[in-house]
C-alpha cells in the first residue's frame, strides 16, 4: 500500500467532503470568502475527514451521515493552521516573515475564527451535545498544545515527556477525536468508540513522530518545505532531545539549539549532528511502539476489510514493511 | 439613574459571574492562565452578562441558572477583544504598535481561542442545541463584522448603510443575543424571546453610535483612551460620514480621511471639522431613534420593575433626560 491506497475505500465520500468544504465557507464579504477559499484550495491530505469516514465504515458501508462531521473536522484543522501562520512581533523584528498569505495577520485571525464558527454550525446540525462537548474540549486542549510548542522553542531542557505531551495536543488529539466522532456518529458501542479514539491517538502520535523525523531526513520535494525547518525555528523534536542527552556532541548541540541565531545560521551543522546520532533510529522505535499500540486497539472492532486497512495504515505511517 | 444603577438588580449575580470568569480559564500552562487572567482582570462593564441576567429577571427573581451563560457571553466578548488587539504586519511597518499585552501576537490568538473554547464548554453544559446554534451563528457574523471594520478603514465612500451594518455585527449582535439567550434559558415564550432579542439589537445599535460620538466629544479620562482614536486609526463612523456628505468642508474632510498619514498627523484638524459640523447632532438623532425602537419592544414583556429599568437604560444610553 503506497500513497494511502486506503483512501480508495472512501474516495467518493472524500470528494463530497471537498465540495462541502467550499460550500461551508460562504460569506457576503468577498475578501473573507476568497481568504477562506484559498485555505481550502491549499489542499492537504484531508487526514481527519478520512479517519472519521474510515472509522464510520467499520460499522456500515453507508456513511453519508458522517460527511458534515468530516467536513467540520477539516475546517477545525484549517482554522488552527491559519492561526499558526500568524507572525509574532518579535519574530518580525528578527526579520523573519513566515506568513505566506497576502492577507496579513488580522485577516488570518478572522478567517480562522470564521472557519471555526462554520465548523461549529455544521457540527451543531447533528443536535448531539456529546459531539459538541468533545469538540469544545478538544479545541481548548489543542490551543494549550500550540502554546506549549511556542514556549518550548529553544528550550533544550525539555525531556521526552514534554515532547510527547506537546505532540499529543498538537496532532494526536484531533486525529483521536476524528476516529471517536466517526464512531459516535454511527452510534457504535461505547467500547468500540473508546477503541477507535485510542487507535486514533496512538496513530496520531506515530504520525507526528514520523513527521518530525522526516524534517531531518526527507528531501525538500517530499516535504514541500525546506529540510530542517523545525530546527531553524527552534522547534526541538524527539531526535534532538535524544541526541542532546546521549550523543557525545550533546553538550555542543544543546548550546547551538538554545540560541535563535545559531538555529538559523548553523542549521546544517545542527542537522548533521542529529542525523549522525542515534536520535533518528530511536525516534523510529517510538513510532513503531505507537503503531503497535494502535493496531492492538483494532482487535476490539468489527472484523471487516476496513479494519485490515486501518492496521496497514499504522504500519505504513511507522515506516514498516508488512 | 447614573452609572448603571440598574445593575443593582443583579449585583449579586454579577459578582458570581466575576468569580466564574476566573474559574473558567484555568489551565495547567502558567503562561496561558496568566494571559487569560490578565484579560479577565482588565475589567470592562460586563454589559453582556448584565443584559442576559436582566432579561432573565423579567421572568423570575431567581436567575441562578443563567450565571454560566452570562459568564460565557463575557468570555466570548473577551476573546474577540484580544483578537482585535493583534497587530498586522502592515500596521507594524508603519511604526504603530497597538498591542498592549506583553505576550505578543501569537499568544493573543491562542489566549482568545482558549477563552472562546472555554465559553463553548460552559454553554454546552446546558445541553441545549438551540443555544449553541445561536452562538455559533453569532460568532460567524461577529467575525464578518470585524473584517468589515478592517476593510472599511480610510474608505470615505462608505455610506450610512455600510456603517450600520458594520456596527450591527461589531456590537449590536452580541448584545441582542445576550438578551435573547437570557430569555431562552428561562424558557420564555417565543414572542418574548424575539422582543428581547430586538430590544438588545436596538439598544446595542444606540450604544455603539453613542460610543462613536463619545470618541469625538468625551475627555480622555472618561474614555480611558485618547480622544479621536477612531480617526487616528482610519475608522470612519457616523459623524464623519454625515460631515463628508453634508458639511461645506466635506470634500476636504474626505481627502484627509482617506490617507493613513493625514489621519494620524492631522487628527485634531479632522476632529475639529467634524465637531463643528452637524454630524454629532445627527448621530444623536440616530441613537434616539434606536432607543425608541428598543423601548417599544418592551411592551411585549412582563410588566415588572426590571422592565422599567430596561427602558431607563435605553434613555440613559441615548443621552436623554427621563
Amino acid at each position: 500500500m503506497t500513497n494511502f491506497e486506503l483512501f480508495n475505500y472512501i474516495s467518493g465520500e472524500l470528494n463530497q467532503v471537498e465540495e462541502q468544504l467550499l460550500n461551508n465557507i460562504h460569506s457576503d464579504l468577498p475578501v473573507l470568502e476568497s481568504a477562506s477559499a484559498h485555505l481550502v484550495k491549499a489542499g492537504g491530505k484531508r487526514l481527519r475527514p478520512a479517519f472519521a469516514l474510515l472509522s464510520a465504515k467499520l460499522f456500515s458501508d453507508s456513511v453519508q451521515d458522517v460527511i458534515p462531521l468530516a467536513t467540520a473536522l477539516e475546517l477545525i484543522h484549517m482554522a488552527t493552521l491559519v492561526h499558526d501562520d500568524v507572525i509574532d512581533n518579535s519574530s518580525l523584528r528578527r526579520g523573519q516573515e513566515t506568513v505566506k498569505s497576502g492577507w496579513g495577520n488580522r485577516m488570518s485571525i478572522y478567517a480562522g475564527n470564521f472557519v471555526f464558527a462554520n465548523a461549529l454550525l455544521l457540527v451543531e446540525s447533528y443536535h448531539r451535545s456529546d459531539i459538541v462537548d468533545v469538540l469544545a474540549d478538544t479545541s481548548m486542549r489543542i490551543c494549550e498544545g500550540e502554546i506549549q510548542q511556542m514556549v518550548s522553542c529553544y528550550d533544550t531542557q525539555q525531556g521526552l515527556k514534554d515532547y510527547l505531551r506537546r505532540i499529543e495536543r498538537k496532532t494526536a488529539l484531533l486525529i483521536a477525536v476524528s476516529c471517536q466522532l466517526g464512531a459516535m456518529a454511527m452510534n457504535a458501542a461505547p467500547r468500540e468508540i473508546t477503541a477507535l479514539k485510542r487507535y486514533g491517538y496512538y496513530l496520531g502520535m506515530a504520525f507526528q513522530v514520523t513527521d518530525d523525523i522526516l524534517d531531518f531526513t526527507a528531501s525538500e520535494e517530499v516535504l514541500g518545505k525546506p529540510v530542517g525547518s523545525d530546527i531553524r525555528q527552534g522547534v526541538i523534536t524527539l531526535p534532538s532531545i535524544y541526541a542532546i542527552k546521549f550523543d557525545q556532541r550533546g553538550q555542543k548541540l544543546k548550546t547551538l539549539l538554545s540560541s535563535p541565531d545559531s538555529c538559523r545560521q548553523r542549521a546544517e551543522e545542527i542537522i548533521d549532528i542529529i542525523v549522525q546520532s542515534d536520535g533518528i533510529a530511536y525516534a523510529y522505535q517510538v513510532t513503531n511502539k505507537y503503531a503497535d499500540l494502535a493496531i492492538r486497539q483494532l482487535q476490539l472492532l468489527p472484523d471487516v476489510p476496513v479494519r485490515k486497512a486501518l492496521a496497514d495504515l499504522a504500519c505504513f505511517i511507522s515506516g514498516r514493511d508488512y
